[in-house]
């Protein structure tokens, strides 16, 4: 039976890629229903991702094309089903009531597992959409305390990705290192103007007449993870910084549900600390 | 010796083309530089633009990609080299400025041969680059003469594409249809909305609070071509029309230039009423 | 005791308006918080909006006003307090969902009344945030039987504004003459263009660059009421008419907002067809 | 016999100042065309911007102001005529020749008085305008040697404004100080981000979805300066820091010749490091 499968392709570049990728597909007979390259000349890297349907075994397809392909090749052969994602949230509800709503009206091809936050702020929100809630106090212990407690509920959950929607605390790297490439984040700022904390309060007092926001992979260098998608707002002499950010809660918002249905479309190669977005 | 040709595919979708395709490229030793391809699903229709490098024969690589693809196939091997414009004018300078300086710099892929006007306000400007002025009245004649004209001077002329920069005449079906594909103008609205006649005063009217602009083949339907590039500017209460037209000539520019650009560099494909854009 | 007002005046030009005003908040002791102008020269028309604090008795402040400004004058001191509102929807959830997240976190200044809709899609969303959800169908009966059962429940309610977070009947001249300067709409096209039905596959079909969305006023004539606020996203040849439909939602829901946020701020003004926005 | 004058005030807020000077306006039966006010709660300040058109002595009005208004106001008279400008360039072109079409056209309210360059890369573009063009070499030659000589030039000038148009050298202090307010620059980036050398190579690096342009005051903190002007255009993985630049110079020019039209029209207070532009 026809199915259909996004294949994500990343490695050394070399003469000779498409033809090879394209004849596995070829002789299996599958139609290219959309298809994307993009060489980085600088490090001689190439990324294909190819959206293909027709009859076909996902390890064979896999094994096939790594047969043509240089040996340190990263092959994804994915068939769309819902990625599980786990939101981290503080007391914003902008962010998070956005992703709700959107994922009720099944925008997004997600499932979502859980909302954890060191606040009670947003529970009844999330519950109005019945989805567990897990509140973990960051009051009276460590970083590494909270974050222990945080991994144990991870550890109880089944997720492709967390998703920072306005989680206010710094998660340690030792927290980081063990999701690579799976934490989204949402700055509040056009990175990198303004890291680090109340970007709003800094753009205000430096009087500018733009404000913007990041969504990014969390990496284990703070606000410096690779971008996936950026936009910005006008702003003028009249917004106090308190008016800016709610102008910014509006851009934050668009931006991180743009960024998460990149993600949850294998749409975003990371690309040292860049991304290539198809 | 090495060189470099923009591939540039247009026929009926099928099974294998890209297969096909880099089978070609491969087999001539052919490096991909960038490739772009997009499938209209409503029409079955295929667009692929691939940028090579090596050894070839222009005559022999078109021969051979003909030999693989349907009958119908538009392909075009093109070893890029400045093309040929010509640009008409009436009499704001905005558009033909932002071109010269433009042209002056390098940054078009392209030799302007000449600009035509009805008026005489431009000259001094296109005077000031060193191309040639052509003054064709438009006064005291009709629009059949004054075409006639037209064509006379264009006759003695070798240019690829006309570019309407604010030329504020409509050309006849009878013109249009001389130069298909070939002429790029700049609407001071953004089409489809304010058709017609001094689009900042409708806009102005409508109270709008975005204008733009928009560049578009010419076809023989009164600014109805193919949009190869649109952008917009937002506007108050406290823009009168005049303003708007001030505002809306940043946009028309730049959008004008952008499309030129994206012309120029054989990057965009008509598709009935439509364009791709690579 | 100390209270704030926002003071709304409209009316025919003359020298000396700012003085005579000023003079009556100077001679009350009475702070400007903010002051906004606007003169329409074309129609020699004065907009103003002030807010002022301190002490002052509302009606005695409306009748000094009066008294120094022509008998034609509009004149609005308001003290600010949550409006009343009701939103009207059919089956699309995003700009509902958005209003709910905002109205939820305290960022309008308002109360929501009621949800009505000729459709069961938005009850649960709309429950979810314990507001009353009325359900009339537009099944089996005419235009009129259908705006009476509305109208109906419209007049058991308390309220100021009529919000259309995409309902897709068009109301009566009848209905709208009600409630004349109090619905807001949400069209999904940058007005005016696409003016009807489907107006993302009308883009689609033209082949724009961008799309929009455009909040305004709801007058008898369809689509043609003051625009309050207007914004666009790009899209390119990759977006089917699907795929604009999604990526003009977003602007939608962000105008709709924007446009609320204004009108409950009392910062519009209706000028004709158009609005001063202060 | 009537004529206009564009009254700017700034002084510390207090009650009564609209009417005090409304007042002086009303006595002197002079007309308010356009009027704008804000005040800074933070720092207390008041500023105001009116156009007034009736008969009057700009003398016998300032002083009347300074009588109504607090010893320190800053009270400014203006009544409109072209500005004098100095430009400074290095060797890109694009700036430049965006401002000398419209100065050509009559866009600018301003007088050219020279073009100042360390390169001879735009003696050409600057002559074919008919505008003096002063080299004065940067090389082997001391930052104070250059700027001395810049500064005999200027000497013998007589000018309002000095504009860099991509004026690839840091002023020093020395030379800053002798301008407050009075250099307008253009910067490569949206500042606060990227500061400093190549913003363009920087962004790239960094991998942003956006790059941005800001005109600004210059003061002795390199890139500091009060902010004009912002804004922005997209990018993606497929823009090298080549395009990044070619992209950007598009916002540069558009965002100086914005931020310059604003200075020219006396739209633009300094209040600390940020500027109130209406």
């Amino acid at each position: 039976m026809a199915k259909r499968a996004r294949i994500l392709i990343d490695c050394k570049d070399a003469k000779g890629l498409v033809y090879h990728i394209s004849k596995i597909f070829y002789e299996r007979n599958l139609n290219i229903d959309s298809n994307r390259e993009f060489v980085d000349k600088e490090n001689s890297k190439f990324f294909m991702r190819t959206v293909v349907t027709g009859e076909f075994e996902s390890e064979e397809l896999h094994r096939a094309l790594a047969s043509v392909l240089p040996a340190e090749a990263q092959i994804r052969v994915i068939v769309p089903k819902p990625k599980k994602i786990v939101i981290m949230v503080t007391k914003e509800s902008h962010c998070l009531g956005d992703i709700l709503i959107r994922w009720a009206d099944g925008e997004f091809e997600a499932d979502i597992e859980a909302v954890i936050s060191n606040r009670y702020n947003l529970r009844d929100l999330t519950r109005r959409f019945d989805i567990p809630f897990f509140y973990v106090s960051s009051d009276d212990c460590s970083r590494e305390e909270h974050e222990h407690q945080v991994r144990e509920i991870l550890g109880e959950l089944n997720f492709d990705f967390i998703v920072l929607a306005k989680y206010m605390r710094i998660l340690s790297s030792d927290f980081v290192r063990q999701f690579p490439e799976r934490i989204v984040n949402i700055h509040h700022s056009f990175l990198p103007a303004f890291i680090g904390a109340n970007p709003y309060r800094q753009a205000y007092e430096r009087g500018v007449k733009i404000i913007g926001a990041t969504a990014h992979f969390v990496t284990t260098d703070l606000d410096e993870g690779p971008i996936i998608s950026q936009d910005v707002v006008s702003v003028t002499h009249r917004h106090g910084w308190k008016d800016m950010q709610r102008a910014g809660g509006d851009v934050e918002k668009i931006v991180l549900a743009r960024a998460l249905s990149l993600v949850l479309n294998d749409r975003v190669f990371v690309n040292g600390n860049k991304t290539i977005v198809f």
